[in-house]
């Protein structure tokens, strides 16, 4: 390859009667790109060819002009595979490369790759723990270890905390329905695809459910609403389940069954501004507490070349997407479009995160919709005494419980901050004279609520700290004979090293803050 | 009745050959009776009939030996009905009545069933918002409103909370998995009936899971285990789902989907002793911070003329009755025997609990097992460095959310104790200008932990009262000019009426008190 970049040879582009190519490459014995040329094009058309030298390619291109623009390139990686998949085929060697304009982007990407693959939360979540997947049960359903459990129930906890704090009710409600609901809502229409098969009971007919808007939906009505009760804001850790295509499962962070952090909440138009206000400072504030920093906002619009996906009212999609703009629009928020990306009952703000190798995804979403109460011909009373139909806003803050620890797994490699992390401190007696202390210290720690691990094992003291620290614990306490006598622990921090001595009153309580102030910083 | 009841005319019982009575019947033109006869016996039979005066009747009996043994009765009700269920038959008045021996037993079980029916939990989850059930959703799927999932989220983070104190790890698996894994388990063979339909997705059959266990299971072999990490215990409130009929679904405490206080315990053999004495420690606590005092042991066994309901192992039904019978024994608990209630793996302790009406059922158990373990092969590294068998322990505490809540909605006829109470404090400004004052004691009342609701209705003072008192809600504070100015409220009391004012910040302390203890009492 080195000598072919050196050579700076010329890539020729030239059109040729698909008959002649044909005659060309099978007088030449060249099987496959007889099939491709067969396949791809039909008798008349005229096919185009790539030459490098004596090198002549069917292909639609493009390419470089010349070989000499190829600045820095490497192979990746090498495999075997059957002539079109097809074990009776010969086999081929597939070469796997990738090319850049200079040096400095080829290392930047390899450097972006290699911490990507340390940081690959299917990596991290079997050498910490975290999580498994079983053949056993199935493909994308993941079983949380109990590390991994707890950091999903410490992130459960904070966002249901916050909720309530902001005036959201919780609910649960069960994780099927008799398809007819779906029918209803509009979901059998345009979202059957990705549900699981419905079930055929004695006299009904259930499914999975996909989503949880319409048994939000049937809170709602489950009472008369008046104007004074509106916002109803009915939140859910609701769990639901997508038949994602086998292909494109992965560790937590592509699944068939999630847990979304969901809310919807009622409201009269008037009022869509402040309460899309409040769910935006909600996001804030949770990334925040989160640690990310890095995200971008998508106004997510219906791609008007495909209009029998979405739901046909052009009113109402017009009212949705000047709703959303107006509320961004007061908020300052900058925000970038994208058309073929919203629900299919209505446009959408996406807050899009990026993740180690910069690809973006949506992890929050906020969605006005106009079409589902009208579906299900919601009502309230308003103060003139009439019936009127609240909007619904649809908003999840921190995504599924799946996704978002699967995104923090990456951000932190695995390394969570204090009140994260499933072991927060663990314990090392630098010999078995040292357990009994160790235990007393692993008691004040646990009534502190603080999550220990005490290493009581018959190991060398280095050992039982290496183990520790590839486990990532926040601190690692050494206890000998001189903190024993002190009462004091000896505190090595995660990143930081041996920190000295410290008494153990001064380490419990400078935990606690860090616990409280969820900070990053140990 | 009455004349009947005072004529003392005996019951004479008479055997006859059935042609000669349906000979009878059909010639009185009865021919409901020869409807019965012919269905319920064969030519040639004998069939019984009871004559009291000129009333003769087709029956099998008993009856009491004469009209004066009835010595208090009661109509209770009356319905319409078609002739065998079909609407086109001629419609027929049914009678529904109840005698006792004594006017007082009488007297005591109509008292019984207005009690009953004064805390039964469908009616109470209805007037005071705890649940609901759609038509649109399914039979067996409640919804919970958010004054019920408050107490269900109180009681799931209750028991959470003591099983982390216990040693216990919690895990997340999803509520679904292959056939294939039920067919393992034996669930398949042994329990299939009651399962969901399974669905069929591209490659896999997956099917709603019945129990918890496999998925346990499953986690308990992702590592290998030495005899150093046992006793592993896995907890989770794991979602269940059962295809109970329809005709036995009922509130919150029959339904089809449910989640279960469940967990799982692998130990060695000779720490069952001490695995199933912390078991019944965790039951007696938590019963006794729920309040609940009334129940009885029950050894529940397999029938021995049902094997086949059974797994087929003779000496593990043996090993299993044993171990269990020893643990009994060593903690001296009084238990009866149950024939036919075991579970298909295994034999069990069931603690029963007696609801209003006296009916038991089974809330919290413990089972040993043998089977599992040997059909999924688990094993753990022993002391000698070979594989050996572990034993698991399937234990629920407090039963499923859905069957407890039900069961304390009923125990405490809606009025819960303070800790439980969906909202804790009712506030009542008595007038316009007391609002800000109102809202000042909402804040000071929240930011302590305390659930409050502020009623800034245009109403009457008494009406607000009245309103919270029909809501059962602990304690309604008052506020007018008096309590403004002394920076305390006027407290009343559930059940104690109108105690006076009190400074806002003893209310305040006494309160968290309370909830720290889990008073019963207010």
């Amino acid at each position: 390859m080195a000598e072919v970049v050196a050579r700076d040879e010329k890539f020729v582009r030239e059109w040729e009667p698909r008959e002649k190519g044909l005659e060309e490459f099978k007088s030449g014995n060249d099987f496959m790109k007889v099939h491709f040329v067969e396949k791809f094009t039909k008798p008349g058309d005229e096919i185009s060819l790539y030459s490098n030298g004596k090198f002549v390619d069917f292909c639609r291109g493009p390419h470089v002009p010349s070989t000499g623009r190829v600045k820095a390139f490497k192979v990746m990686s090498l495999s075997g595979a059957y002539w079109l998949g097809d074990e009776k085929n010969p086999q081929l060697q597939r070469i796997y490369g990738t090319a850049f304009f200079s040096k400095k982007d080829l290392d930047e990407y390899l450097e972006r790759i290699e911490d990507a693959k340390r940081r690959d939360h299917r990596r991290l979540g079997r050498e910490l723990e975290l999580f498994t997947v079983s053949e056993e049960v199935g493909a994308g359903l993941p079983l949380w270890l109990p590390k991994g459990a707890t950091i999903r129930r410490l992130l459960e906890e904070y966002i249901l905390g916050l909720e309530r704090e902001m005036g959201y009710e919780h609910v649960y409600t069960p994780s099927l329905a008799k398809v007819d609901l779906y029918v209803r809502s509009g979901h059998w229409a345009h979202y059957h695809e990705d549900m699981f098969p419905p079930m055929d009971l004695e006299t009904e007919q259930m499914v999975l459910r996909p989503m949880n808007c319409p048994h939000h939906i049937l809170i709602y009505e489950s009472k008369l609403r008046s104007y004074r009760d509106l916002p109803v804001r009915l939140a859910e850790l609701g769990t639901m389940y997508r038949y994602e295509r086998s292909g494109v499962l992965s560790g937590l962070s592509r699944v068939r069954c999630m847990t979304l952090n969901d809310a919807h909440i009622f409201c009269s138009p008037d009022q869509i501004k402040e309460e899309f206000s409040n769910v935006m400072k909600l996001v804030e504030r949770a990334y925040r507490d989160l640690g990310i920093t890095k995200y971008s906002y998508r106004l997510s619009l219906r791609d008007p070349a495909n209009k029998e996906k979405y739901v046909d009212n052009d009113e109402m999609w017009t009212l949705g997407e000047r709703v959303l703009r107006e509320a961004l629009d007061s908020l300052d928020l900058p925000y970038r479009e994208s058309k073929g990306d919203a629900a299919f009952y209505g446009p959408k703000l996406d807050i899009q995160l990026a993740n180690v190798m910069g690809h973006e995804e949506t992890y929050s979403t906020v969605q006005v919709d106009f079409h589902l109460p009208s579906q299900f011909e919601l009502k309230y009373t308003g103060a003139d005494g009439n019936p009127h139909r609240p909007v619904m806003i649809h908003r999840a803050i921190v995504s599924t419980m799946e996704r978002m620890v699967s995104y923090l797994i990456e951000m932190y490699a695995g390394a969570f901050p204090l009140w994260l992390s499933p072991v927060q401190i663990g314990l090392v007696p630098i010999s078995e004279r040292h357990l009994e202390y160790a235990k007393k210290v692993q008691q004040q720690l646990q009534n502190a609520g603080l999550r220990v691990e005490l290493d009581s094992r018959n190991e060398k003291m280095n050992a039982k700290i290496r183990d520790f620290t590839m486990q990532k614990v926040p601190y690692v306490l050494v206890m000998g004979d001189k903190e024993a006598e002190a009462n004091a622990v000896s505190v090595r921090t995660r990143g930081k090293g041996d920190q000295g001595s410290t008494p153990l009153d001064e380490f419990i309580a400078r935990s606690k803050k860090l616990v409280d102030e969820k900070s990053i910083e140990l």
